[in-house]
């Protein structure tokens, strides 16, 4: 980079990233995090999940505002349609993380980014759900993000982009790797 | 049941469900949906996510309306919490998708939901996404959903409600066994 050259910038504090992993790896108890989530029953399929505090470098933390989500089922379902269907709230979730990834990466790469879309598709065969067929899974049969990316890169270092940003994303590893889940009534 | 009982009310069309389950019995076609959200990102690790369109019973379908969806990072992680995380939103997936899927059985099995609540908490070493040591995972070690349900039914019958749930969940199977994901740039 030359001394005239507009320094990069994507609004990511990639020193403090950098820092935190210095941190943590001096003090790795501090990496134990827990997120958390509140629901409430509304009627039908319809239900509140409200998200605010969580646990992490060693104490509780909070947002800086509570955010709370309406899940519901679409009205070809029989429901009401309040809110996205649970389906589509993993959907953003995906998204969210490959996309914070690639202006992580990008920032720590010196690459400028102009923007950044994308549509993710998660193909579902609804047999499964509703009972039809035991052998069609109850999940997604695959899902296809696509990304269109302007930077200041080539095509080959904007491909090395989202590999990176998939290598490290915490939702990804969430859905192509099996995650052991607990549920318990009291 | 007897003459005079009020009848069972979760709010649930289960009529209609065992409907389409017959339908997509003989049109199995019809059962495939694609599930869709497209993301616009907004500076470091914010962005938009909107959810509308879906496809379904062989033809494109809509919500009553577009969700739109901020997810960011907190403060903690050098961003600026402008939404959940996505990790969130996969947490907030899960128990709606829980949580429908009690009330859906609940209404199956002649049961009266009074209220349901759970919370959700997900562990999560955040070694893993940070890059500090690659034997950690980057998602979460772990889940655990905890169910508090008043209802017209036995502990036991309560307990098997939510098991019922947890086999149907398109959430609970996306999480706990891996799915393909395919990501490209265009």
């Amino acid at each position: 980079m030359s001394a005239t050259a507009t320094p990069v910038n994507n609004g990511v504090n990639v020193e403090a990233l950098l820092g935190a992993r210095e941190a943590l790896t001096a003090a790795p108890e501090a990496a134990k995090f827990e997120w958390r989530a509140t629901c409430e029953w509304q009627n039908g399929t319809h239900s509140t999940t409200d998200v605010e505090g969580f646990f992490g470098l060693g104490e509780e933390q909070k947002h800086r505002t509570r955010y709370s989500f309406d899940v519901d089922h679409p009205e070809i379902f029989a429901s009401e349609d309040n809110g996205a269907t649970p389906v589509e709230y993993v959907l953003v979730g995906l998204v969210g993380c490959l996309t914070a990834g690639v202006a992580a990466v990008a920032q720590n790469r010196d690459i400028q980014l102009r923007s950044v879309s994308a549509t993710i598709e998660g193909a579902m065969d609804v047999r499964g759900i509703l009972g039809v067929d035991t052998d069609v899974r109850n999940g997604f049969s695959g899902i296809k993000v696509t990304y269109r990316i302007d930077a200041d890169a080539s095509d080959a270092d904007i491909k090395a982009l989202v590999a990176q940003s998939q290598k490290r994303s915490a939702v990804y590893d969430i859905i192509t790797n099996p995650t052991d889940v607990r549920v318990e009534v009291v």
